[in-house]
């Protein structure tokens, strides 16, 4: 097997050259060279002045593991050959006292791993070729600097000796020369230190540092094939979907050096601002500087504008360079620069990183300029940072004091004085202080103090807790179960740690992150510019899966509508029956000793109902309505605490017993497989009933007064055709009822929610009554992984940080699994309704990854919160990109 | 459409006649003469003596239905023809006063649905025709009697008036006679009651009662076919899966008397004892007397054997027409007869209902005997019925005064005096006294108790609780969740309704019904015959899905291997982490602060374990030997109450806000889908590994003593390929260790439980690692269905009173949704393993249509509990004959 490889690869050209001009690899070999490699090479061909060398390909990295870590037939002989290329190149030879080649060595995989693998400068540096270079430079202390830091890169990488014991010699020369930084220390203090470097490799190791430069290359290039598989690259790639057997490059380049004195320097530079957009050269640079300083941050950079006076024909040459990169690869570039002694060299360019803002701009000025089409400019803009644009965010300069972090509820960011209680919050509020609402948890009675408070923080909870779902419907930031906030509401303070936060202190979250910080932290407000507009323009003319909503209230369906959502995926009732003035009326529904007395209570929750599908339907005019009858189970509606339960006793005249007999009765083991859904409406029809006729009076309400009302009944966690059909019929004969009395032709769709296994494997039959299918992914991640979301937490986080679980699946779709039952619920859906209408209303419908997959399995929608609606479009419109349907 | 099923009818014979020793009809024609109709045809053909008559076919019933209810063309002659034909044969005539032609009309599906439709006798009766009864019979008591009664049943049947208002008449002329049965009224009161019958059938129906034979026969036939969709026959279609569409035959048949005097009679008998199966006549008759006085109780019948001496000619002629029968049928025969004035008529010939130790007799003679082969034996026994061989049962004799009705637990019965604690339990026993266990819920520490008593009786809890799981190991009686039954512990005693039974007080529990009986009930002891071994032997040799058993504890083992179980299929080992030397250590475990205290008391737990599977495996010498490790959330085996939560405190050296605090941090919302299975092996592998190493270190043990053990170590609850995978090698590392250093060679295989909706969807990727699986289907019904199994109890039992469900999922196999996912998971999982071990572990393994399922989806055995192991051998068997598999 090994030599098979070994003679395979050998029938390959293994190492590219590039230089003079002219490169044996192209910008399209990223493949064979990996991004930096190609990157060079394709520089390197289009005249841009990069520092000649070549590069080892990734099928040679492959060799390498394949042939139990040995280099290929002919690679030696290959490198030396290109190692002459390289001397012949620049007129200087590897070891050669009076002109020394130095190179560096860095891995380059297909795509950008940064920091994952390593990197080794001023190879080919020893005691004697320092002595070339000092005699080159004329700059001893540049020189002996330059070898410490080879000496100790390469201990580090190749040999295996710890960075840190290199730095403890370093330490305590500064001591002993009583200085404080690096920049203190002499060219005689960096040659002592070479010294003892070398003596502490020999202790660690129990060899000399190597002294050949070849014996160097040699070294460094197999462990940059080795870092291939170090720990972190592995992870790394696990966690962005990157094969293994990709195997990375090496490139070996000559050395320019920034640090050479005055004429020297060294950039870093975009082709536009990375921060908003805008088409101006962006960067900054050192003079006599190396790369790594102007990361470091000792020296303060100046702004790239400042170099065409520091040196003009270098800036010329840089501001020719990166139009040229620019329009060559239609895309703004990140570059790298480094200027030896007043010549210019590129050290890399690839496509720069943006902020959304950035990212929309671009992307719409290159349309403008005619430099990309429309789908380019669409796949330009990443849909999760959308996210950034829609909410308030956190000046990313502002310096923070992060005591906590939590779930990231609800995005977005807030700040505000902290308050314990909701009347508190509300109180404060009106009084104009700006508050956040902090409690252990919250409920349905905390609503008004949560609309009043800028941001929610709860220390219990998960991401559909109460103060999450409520949270997000109000497009409200929120962190929630942030277990290391210990609340004391009778006290009023919380503590972290040490950290003790009284009522009316300040603290801001982060509900994009999870963090909660001290004090008042300065907050960016988002501003929907006209290329925001035009780029959800263009994603809706592309996209063919449309994007709905999960909106409960009229205010929130507004929002949505604003945001381009093309009508209500889900509208949970439910959350209607705890508003404060009907919590009374449901709970004594539940209470209800016979059927008649819970048809009397039914019949005061009634109009109320009605009036939200009445505000409901008359914002979404023209678009569907999907309304899910009602879906928790009846406990979640009554008090447990003692307390409340005998007030609850007192308002419904029983006695508290009576009551706390009813809420145990209801209790449940697992009351997510309980009896709800409609199951609640199989053994209590006069509930459903109540529901279908608040939803068709409505309907015919508001279509009397020209609104174009479109209803779908949807009803939740059928897993027997039987069920559907039962409930469905009941529906019918009450709209036929009403609409008929009302002489108006109503269109309606009456349709299930496919969230049990059961439903997705007998979909055929389901579908022969149910008109409409929305897939429950929240619920049916639970059961078909048989994870309960609110435990989930005990065990979640140790699988996805051993890998044994990629994502969290109630973030992003377990398309594996739960997308198989979503496969298979279409598929015999439509095998026997062709026209199903299909769509999913999980959390997972503002997903983009899992909007992707929606689109692929052919749904004709997904539905997700308000404030995710421009994310589902652009994520709709990508999808439909990569993969067209018609 | 009606129309045309008309005209399709029409062109098929609709009438089939029996007279005259010959028949239209035959034995093989049930489909379209139901069962009856054929009966009555093969008898009359086999020259049996059978009152002539014709039958109506099931297809005119349909077309009845599919033509708007109306007789479709052509069969009213035909009717009439046949009519004809009858009164040629008897020469008798409907509606001649002198001779009359009188007949029943009486339904007959293709499967025998007693009591579901209607039957009407003594059809042609009026005025007229009375009285050529009376001077035919001679006796005008009988003849006034036999008018009113079909009055009655006519009016009720056919015309709509309720059979109580007739009864109300006849009471009132009992009072006014002073005389209290009916026996003691004269002719003369038999013909004013006639009056008044059909003076109360015009007032109530507005019309007089039909006078003319022939609107009385064309009612009675209309009757009949409308009673095929009665609301009762159809439940019972729908409890038997019996399809809507094979409608019903058409009786109608001459009437023999019985009650014409004494040297009349009436009787029913068996070809062989129906409940011991003993090859001898069996039966009873009535001189002087018709059929439902035989029922009705009120005089006594003779023992068949006596009616030798009474009518020696018609006894003669019985004996060989039985003989007959039984060998044409080849089937023991349960007959109906009649004889008029000394004249043998057969009205009824059947299989004959039997108790399932003459279900095994019957079947072994018949083998011996020649007249049937052994598949067909097999087919003749239930396997459901071996139940009642394998546990004492109730006397079906006795008088029972039943209080309440709890969830049949576990079968057999018990009876005992009533003790309120497991203490308690143990020394009552000690002294000799036989006790029932009655609590709230049993718990682990009343072990000792549930072994003492005879059985036990709780009032909470479901089919899984502790004390069912328990008791159903232990195969003792036990009655779970009777929620009619107060307990009180502290008083000692319990209620229901106003019965109060105190400690001492005999009780008698129905483990196979969940029946709470007061009193002491005689039991019947079970008895395995030696033919109760030869069918198990028959069955073993034509199965082809093997049988193993859940079992727990090396009794358990022992009773099944017993029973003939070929492995076990589950020993869950946490029932042994229950046990009170253990539970201690077991709660040290789940205390410890941190993983080296975890492991010192594992350390205590692990010789423990190990000597559990030593003796384990050595009762299952030779066969597979599934050991599931850890499976149940961790807060099952900590105290919940405040007392317990001390002492635990006490014992640990810990405060009990300590213990309290960790009780609460377990807690889950749906502990079902949270933190347990192979969630605690990753993140506790110390659990796992204990685990693993207790099972090879007595594998190893044992082995060196010569048994022969074949391990196979299951992990529960996988969902993800790689929670299998870093699982599996860990168990393989700590086994190769093991058996390594033993010098020994022990096969053993690594698995996993597919209890998932997701495992069963990546099977193919489970079965790469994988080497069995074991379809758990108590949890996989849970999540496929969303059922928990804790609650459901809310709704189901509505579910299936309305027809919704049709049978409890966790008691017989939901095989459309459920089955479909263990289709899915064997399929998927044979792919990538063709030779894959495939069984299941639910309680389905032991449900004779389950077991059916199982065989047909190719599983290589099934698991069920050691007392159902016999049951499910019997319904492997059966599954091969139906449907054979290689």
């Amino acid at each position: 097997m090994a030599t098979k490889v070994a003679t395979k690869v050998a029938t390959k050209k293994m190492v590219y050259f590039f230089g003079n001009g002219k490169a044996e690899g192209a910008g399209d070999m990223k493949n064979l060279l990996g991004g930096k490699g190609a990157g060079l090479a394709e520089m390197t061909n289009l005249g841009v002045p990069v520092p000649p060398g070549f590069t080892i390909t990734t099928e040679v990295c492959t060799g390498f593991y394949a042939n139990d870590k040995k280099w290929p037939e002919g690679l030696e002989e290959d490198v030396k050959t290109n190692l002459k290329r390289l001397e012949d190149a620049l007129g200087a030879r590897f070891g050669d006292p009076a002109n020394p080649l130095l190179v560096s060595v860095r891995s380059g995989a297909r795509v950008s791993m940064p920091g994952m693998m390593d990197t080794i400068l001023n190879l080919g540096l020893n005691d004697t070729t320092v002595q070339g270079l000092i005699k080159k430079s004329n700059n001893p202390r540049f020189s002996y600097d330059s070898y410490r830091r080879f000496i100790q890169m390469y201990s580090d990488v190749v040999l295996g000796v710890e960075h840190a014991e290199f730095e403890h010699l370093l330490d305590a020369r500064k001591k002993a020369r009583k200085v404080q930084h690096d920049t203190e220390l002499t060219a005689e203090d960096w040659k002592e230190l070479v010294v003892q470097f070398k003596a502490l490799v020999k202790e660690k190791t129990g060899k000399p540092f190597p002294e050949t430069p070849w014996d160097q290359l040699k070294g460094a290039i197999n462990a940059v094939f080795d870092s291939w598989n170090n720990a972190r690259a592995i992870k790394y790639r696990k966690l962005n979907d990157i094969p293994g057997d990709w195997g990375t490059a090496v490139n070996v380049q000559a050395m320019v050096f920034g640090n050479m004195g005055d004429t020297s320097g060294t950039g870093v530079a975009f082709t536009r601002d990375p921060a908003t957009g805008e088409k101006k050269f962006f960067g900054e640079y050192l003079i006599n500087a190396q790369g790594e300083d102007v990361v470091a941050g000792i020296r303060t950079p100046q702004p790239i504008s400042t170099l065409e006076q520091a040196m003009p024909l270098a800036f010329k040459q840089l501001e020719d360079i990166y139009r040229r990169l620019e329009s060559h690869y239609k895309d703004m570039q990140d570059i790298e620069f480094t200027i030896q002694e007043g010549k210019l060299f590129m050290l890399q360019t690839r496509g720069g990183k943006r902020t959304a803002a950035a990212a929309v701009q671009i992307a719409v000025d290159m349309v403008k300029e005619g430099l990309i089409d429309k789908k380019t400019a669409l796949m330009r803009v990443q849909p999760d940072q959308l996210d950034q644009l829609l909410h308030p965010m956190i000046d990313p300069k502002a310096k923070l004091q992060k005591i906590g972090k939590g779930l990231p509820a609800s995005p977005g960011a807030a700040v505000g004085r902290v308050v314990f209680n909701a009347d508190e919050a509300e109180r404060w509020a009106e009084r104009g202080e700006k508050v956040i609402l902090v409690r252990t948890e919250t409920s349905p009675e905390d609503i008004g103090g949560m609309d009043a408070a800028e941001g929610i923080l709860t220390s219990r909870g998960g991401m559909t807790s109460h103060a999450a779902v409520v949270a997000r419907g109000m497009g409200k930031c929120c962190v929630a179960g942030c277990g290391e906030v210990k609340v004391d509401e009778a006290r009023k303070r919380f503590t972290v740690g040490d950290i003790v936060v009284k009522e009316g202190d300040w603290i801001t979250l982060n509900g994009s992150t999870g963090e909660v910080i001290l004090g008042q932290v300065k907050l960016i407000q988002p501003e929907l510019s006209g290329d925001f507009s035009k780029i959800m323009e263009w994603a809706d003319e592309v996209a063919v899966t449309g994007v709905r909503t999960n909106a409960d209230t009229p205010h929130d369906a507004q929002v949505a509508r604003d945001f381009g959502a093309r009508g209500i995926g889900l509208c949970r009732t439910e959350h209607m029956f705890f508003a404060e003035d009907r919590i009374k009326a449901v709970r004594e529904m539940i209470l209800a000793k016979d059927v008649e007395s819970r048809k009397k209570a039914l019949a005061k929750i009634m109009p109320m109902q009605k009036g939200d599908f009445v505000e409901i339907f008359r914002v979404m005019d023209g678009l569907p309505v999907i309304i899910r009858l009602l879906d928790p189970p009846l406990h979640e509606f009554l008090p447990h605490e003692d307390e409340a339960i005998a007030e609850l006793a007192k308002e419904m005249g029983v006695t508290p017993a009576e009551v706390k007999q009813k809420v145990e009765s209801l209790k449940e083991m697992n009351p997510m497989m309980g009896h709800r859904g409609c199951r609640l409406g199989i053994t209590f029809p006069e509930i459903y009933e109540m529901q279908a006729r608040a939803i068709f009076e409505a309907a015919v309400e508001v279509a009397k007064a020209g609104v174009k009302v479109i209803p779908e009944v949807m009803i939740p966690l059928v897993i027997l055709e039987k069920e559907f059909k039962v409930l469905k019929e009941m529906c019918v004969e009450v709209a036929n009822e009403i609409i008929g009395k009302s002489s108006l032709k109503i269109d309606y769709l009456i349709g299930t929610m496919i969230e049990m296994p059961r439903a997705a494997l007998i979909a055929d039959k389901i579908a022969e009554e149910a008109e409409f299918f929305s897939f429950g992914t929240n619920d049916l991640t639970q059961l078909t992984l048989g994870f309960s979301r609110d435990d989930a937490g005990k065990f979640l986080p140790s699988y996805i940080e051993r890998n044994i679980l990629e994502k969290d699946p109630f973030q992003t779709l377990d398309q594996v699994g739960v997308g198989e039952m979503i496969k298979i619920g279409s598929e015999r859906g439509r095998k026997t309704r062709p026209n199903l209408e299909i769509g999913i209303c999980g959390e997972h419908g503002g997903d983009p990854a899992s909007v992707e997959f929606c689109h692929n399995v052919g749904m004709d929608y997904v539905s997700c919160s308000p404030f995710r609606v421009p994310v589902a479009r652009l994520a709709a419109a990508q999808a439909q990109i990569k993969n067209p349907r018609k």
